[in-house]
């Protein structure tokens, strides 16, 4: 049983603190001869990073990862890779008034309840600061994945925050890298920018839905009863921090529908089996059925606000604390890599979890 | 890795098909001296038991369990139980004609393309009389919750079934076990069942949506970062048949609030911290707060109806199929049971977690 | 983590008391399409079953496994399979004086230190009784390996009975199923007999050595540096009731070797890298080279004699104790089919494991 | 499932190849609140540290412990410790010729045939470097051990080096320290001493045995029947390079013995069974009976010699190899500590489990 390890067959463990000396990913279970550089995974980690628009967190860190084992003349070898991010930019005296205080919202009461002790400094380990370990971990997934399913492609896109909600009717996905959103509709994105910019002057902050595109995921993917490939997806987004709901296909809409209208009819087409529609979500019985998966999880807004709230402290006082520090108005956008990230590792498990179980054989139609 | 198991320290593997001789649960983990019999587990079984009233599958099984080992005296010894639930009524001719076609909606297709081969007689082990060997391992973990954990409870109800809602206002526990529908609401049932009368005899399915309250859960339980106990919540309710979302607290709503609405503010109360709300529905960092954890999921239409679907069969051919054999207008039904016996077995694995880790010490406060 | 459950893709759950009503193993992860069935099984438990000789506990068990589950038209579907074996001749009479006093050598204390209550009747869970659920689960390992891996060869046989030591001369393998002891020398089985005569006359049990030699185990299984295939052997044999150690190859006595004679020297081939000697025992570095893999274990003398020994009950009292019932007077006997199953299991879990990592990939030489 | 990864409850999974930048161990599931520092875990990093006498690797490697993550103002927080040594003397030429030769008696041919691609420099991933990262974390679980079972105490020693054995009549454990061959008897050193130098001049290389005594064990650790105590012990010890037998208590000799010399009868002492003799090793049925714990293993001869031997290269060409570098005659020696360090990790680790199942319960006797 590991509480600081995510996977089966690929897995990685994070660890590290908010504002210790370094935090990082070892990464086991990952097939040799795979092509890997540092460069390689530092292009998802620069998607994630703070500082680089007036959305996020102003907290600057160069967020370089390095990898320091696993790797031999530019490929992994099949040994554990460990992946270290130095923290450079921890400014702890931020976080000194906090020390016995119990941000509302926040793991701070929890982590205390349970441990009796913890590293308040940024949250410590509780700091969404862990997910860059999970994206640098996703980044490994990512190069396996190329190497053993060159279609698959994993796309990750904001679909509301607050009152401002995708118009799907825009849809284009090739907007997606040109806006601090990661909005899949270019003509939104002012309108976007200014709520978010009000959110924020109003020293508040706002929540946010994030959809998850996977295409060309094989059919067969996804392990009955218990580690379906929906249970893993869904278990991954709620792991991510803040996350508070997560839905598959149709979701939490599957409660209004009927049988006749959310039956996905299947006709057959040139290399296989044809779904009319997909209110599955590309799962069936926790297996994929070769069509699209799509998911969406919600993200709460940042707890952390300068708008003073009412709480208390380790002593059992009552006061009013104002967070200060260097918060994202919108936690939702830096979860989009993180996701994304969370996505491939689930998706490359469960194909090493295919190959040990049925050797990657598939049962034909037709 | 397990496929067919849940759970870490309280770990059950379920096992049998629909149509086979039998089904079970072997469960593993059970702290030894707890007082248990069969009686204390059927109980929750024939809360969930098939063929009761109009409204779910006309299926008759007595579902009666047989523990098998892990007893003596009337008290679990620390060993492995065994759960086993004979199959008395399998109709498997119903069945016949979709032994070569994959029914919409269902996982026929899937365990074709990934395992090559499937027991098609009532879906096989996809088939949702696989819970019913949940709700024995559930049983068991309720058992030992009623005895380490003596002031938890889990309910369960529905709040939507298709176009029908829950009225918040009506909300009334002691209603649920007096109607076919787990429903907190009296004065809702006649209409409630016209509405599902509707829906069958118009050779339709219908969507529904389960709540799962859990009152008593002391704080500190959930394991940072990948076995928080949302997540292992999550995770539980998606494995369960023709589940599509999941939400804790707020749920998807966490999208449209703002940091100043959600925030849990807290005070300081007699015995401890107090919050003034519960959008985080008792969960923060992935850890137990000690307020009532709330959670939500949806459960698609049944997918077997009798109004005929295009679909394709085994050899490629495209067809229009009737699904025949006795289904459930609305799984989410039955459900309830399932979900409750789920929460049970998350609430006591965690419970065992954290007296491995932290052997139960609790920070203080004040 | 699973105290029941052995294997990391091809699992199994032994469930089951001595004197309860059944026994069995829940096995998950087997791959689909492998063709089996009860008589498969049956082969192997009979090879363990008790009463076969005057050399073995006079307890007459048919031993006639059933299969419950995960099987269809005479295949696997990937699907868990229960197995169950009815406990048929319990003679819990014989037990009803060891209820409160621990028999020295056994678990009685311990498990009762433990767990504070025990199913003392023929000594519960720790009965080597377990031992015919894991042969049962190592039949269907065979399956899958006899169509996974046809060369494969598994072969247990005794070495030692207290005294008596195989000649390593007559080794002749075509001996082993003819006679009582496992024993791969025709000509030794009447001075074994005699020698084992004696020791149970004289109210006695007796020691043993057992090996266990694997043939076409190809190269590339082992998984280091925690699941290496020596470490998981070692760790399946220790598991198994009475054995004190286990030995690879030149096992203990490598302690008094030197490097020059302990180097297996390599040389080319026809089809591949040729090894001039087998100290390592077919494993370097926790990975099978392609060579004969060779292991050995002890087993202590049953602790059940009927000569008096000095114990204690459970009030604290001292006493002597006679252990009546029906007991082998050499537990080592039976250890050998056990050890072929648990060997089985183990191979065939690291063939699938090593599809998960590799994809069973192999890498050149020449 | 994990293949670098050690433990159940106490994990620790290692990383890093010999001549990498750096290795390390990542630990989780620590308890909270243990005081620990790295001076503590330095103290056992350097018992192993090579480059101490004339009898281990000239190697020289400073061996500096950093903990990077899960401390926080000198004690344990529960979150993941993640232990880091720097590589600072990798002279890598040394191993240039052996990249595309597979060294008698080491892992290269296996790594290679199971990978296709190794790491060549020093052995990579299958160096006995590998141990200064379990050394590393086995500090973890001693402090953790100190904090929550102060009275026990591991100790491990040679009693055997080729020729030379351990006299037990000289038996001292305070010689222990004080000599490079953790030898418990200062009158036998000079002969080790002149045994071993004898043998590095003869360009060879020598076996071992040590062994390992647990004191102050509680009764009712271990976990039947998979997670047996003796079988985890065995499993650690197996786990370590070059390591081909493992016994418990009377070990293979067991096979010699009879029921009435094996049995351990038990008086009532003070406070308690008293055991009046230990031919089991104070494990029962897989569980701790509170006696000392007692486990030997043997190490192979060091198989890199300066002699030549017949092998193989990559190109599947016939050569005779010298293996040159830095290396331990005797690997016996240092595998001491890294034994020790195992049998913390897994004390500790069935402290843990049994805390989780039992919640510390025991069963009382009088």
């Amino acid at each position: 049983m590991s509480y600081n390890t995510f996977g089966r067959e690929f897995r990685f463990t994070t660890w590290g603190e908010s504002h210790g000396p370094a935090l990082g990913a070892t990464v086991d279970g990952v097939p040799p001869g795979v092509p890997l550089d540092e460069g390689f995974i530092q292009k998802f980690l620069d998607r994630r990073r703070p500082g680089t628009s007036k959305h996020t967190t102003q907290r600057k860190e160069a967020d370089r990862v390095r990898i320091l084992s696993g790797l031999f003349e530019g490929r992994t070898t099949g040994t554990p890779i460990q992946l270290m991010i130095d923290n450079t930019d921890q400014r702890s005296k931020d976080y000194g008034e906090i020390a016995s205080s119990f941000r509302p919202g926040h793991a701070d009461i929890t982590y205390h309840l349970k441990y009796g002790l913890r590293d308040y400094r940024g949250g410590g380990r509780s700091s969404a600061r862990e997910t860059a370990a999970r994206v640098a971990a996703g980044g490994v997934a990512q190069a396996v994945l190329a190497h053993l399913l060159p279609g698959l492609k994993i796309t990750g896109y904001m679909v509301q925050m607050g009152e401002m909600r995708l118009n799907r009717g825009n849809f284009d996905p090739n907007a997606i890298p040109d806006n601090p959103f990661f909005l899949p509709d270019a003509t939104a994105v002012p309108a976007w920018s200014d709520y978010l910019d009000g959110v924020r002057k109003g020293q508040n902050s706002v929540g946010a839905a994030v959809e998850i595109l996977i295409e060309g995921c094989p059919p067969g993917l996804g392990a009955p009863v218990y580690a379906k490939l929906d249970t893993d997806l869904a278990a991954a987004m709620m792991s991510i921090n803040a996350v508070k709901g997560v839905e598959i296909g149709e979701g939490m809409g599957a409660a209004s529908l009927t049988g006749t209208n959310n039956a996905d009819e299947i006709r057959m087409g040139n290399d296989g089996p044809l779904f009319l529609s997909n209110h599955a979500g590309g799962i069936l019985g926790g297996i994929s059925t070769g069509q699209e998966i799509v998911l969406r999880f919600s993200v709460k807004p940042t707890s952390s606000i300068t708008t003073p709230r009412r709480t208390i402290n380790q002593r059992g006082e009552e006061i009013d604390l104002i967070t200060k520090g260097r918060h994202d108005p919108c936690v939702g956008i830096r979860a989009v890599p993180v996701a994304e990230a969370m996505a491939a590792c689930v998706i490359l498990d469960h194909l090493l979890m295919d190959r040990a179980q049925t050797g990657g054989i598939r049962g034909e139609i037709g």
